[in-house]
């Protein structure tokens, strides 16, 4: 008899008609059921953002053959909710997302639209990866992460991934002989220096468009950041609890 | 010699005309200079998100007199990093985000858009706290909450809080004489158990509207949840390294 095949759900963050969505289908497309839903326009940048006061829409997309695929109108997020409580008849055994056209190393993860529905799957029990290659371009060169994306699609599938827990692959803009391995380490701490773009509109109206560098405050040898420029993907285990116990106790001594 | 004034950035989630924002203010009125800078339309739900792909728009409003403030055509998010870049001609030395219409105790600190000011506050390294009512009504009662906020607020100008930890306050919703006290304490882990209103719209397609309830997945005595229930406001120090550190070495056991 037939082994029972693993239900995988595929979002991203930059539009089901992103080149980085299609590499990342054709690696899991036979790895199990894949079902696809996606935002029907980009949405880089919307961190955990979920789509309360509108309603949301959700229309076949025909850009994949084979499979449903669908496109919806909210935010990744929304994608990963519709997809596990609208759409699909049983939890997922996989999430994958991406795979993102730029870096979501560091504190990125907090804005990142593809990790947020990792996140979101992690919230759900489901085991959940985010993808993302070092290279902004709309045609970017996936054909070394497709080997990376398999590689720890696989693993996770055998493995599984501890609850409450999903995973932040990113993976350098470099050729297969250029590229070192894979490291697993921790989000760097790493933050924007804003800037903005002050423009005029025709009617002299100003305007502002977010800029800016990335400063990265660490020094030490056990981050994303670090590795990715030393030529390794990274992986990143991500979780949702954002307590800082340590600073609990020097809280409680305060006098409120 | 005067002391110099604290510089105080004042935003939220649910727009610059709720009444929770004016409650915020009337509270941190006379603490220090303050700045105001929040969304000009509700923007719960918006978590992390920023604004990239769209120009944002800054004017000002006449809601407060007395001072600078300020509506954004952006995100909770957008107006921090406007705020601090582009506004202030120095960075504040605290930021308060809310008060809330709505509770975000738990899981929810990943959604709020309140709570992802505070976040964005403590990235940059200002000390920031996110204030939310357990009340979602647009004219709700906030005397009780003013007294907490004001008391919080106090004793974040007097100690200061540890670089990159901002506070999620929650409110109960109570009279004075029902309120119990504050607690430190931890983020509870709880779920949305999401389920998606289907209903049709005037040429038969669907469309699809949010709703669900909230799971508690704590059955412990120092979680957020836990003490709201029982009448206590609640203080999580919270933090954006979303790395599950004790997961690194299991996954560097894993064949990639």
């Amino acid at each position: 008899m037939a082994e029972k095949q693993a239900l995988i759900l595929v979002t991203n963050d930059d539009g089901v008609s992103a080149k980085g969505i299609a590499s990342l289908f054709e690696v899991v497309h036979g790895m199990g059921q894949v079902v696809l839903i996606a935002p029907d326009s980009p949405q880089s940048g919307m961190g955990h953002a979920i789509t309360i006061n509108d309603p949301l829409r959700l229309y076949p997309s025909t850009l994949f053959e084979e499979i449903d695929a669908m496109a919806c109108s909210g935010t990744p997020v929304d994608c990963v909710k519709l997809g596990i409580n609208q759409v699909l008849r049983r939890k997922p055994d996989l999430l994958v997302s991406g795979i993102n056209h730029g870096a979501n190393t560091a504190t990125n993860v907090l804005y990142s639209g593809t990790m947020s529905a990792a996140v979101e799957g992690a919230m759900e029990g489901i085991p959940s990866i985010g993808f993302s290659l070092c290279d902004f371009a709309a045609d970017a060169d996936f054909s070394v992460a497709k080997k990376i994306v398999a590689s720890v699609v696989d693993a996770v599938l055998k493995n599984g991934l501890p609850n409450g827990v999903c995973l932040n692959v990113n993976i350098p803009k470099l050729t297969m002989k250029e590229f070192k391995g894979i490291k697993v380490c921790r989000q760097a701490h790493a933050y924007w220096e804003d800037r903005f773009d002050e423009r005029k509109d025709q009617f002299n109206r100003p305007y502002y468009w977010l800029t800016g560098k990335y400063i990265e405050m660490d020094q030490t040898e056990d981050t994303d950041l670090y590795w990715i420029e030393k030529g390794y993907a990274t992986i990143v285990p991500t979780q949702f609890d954002m307590t800082k116990y340590e600073a609990i106790k020097e809280l409680e001594s305060w006098s409120l």
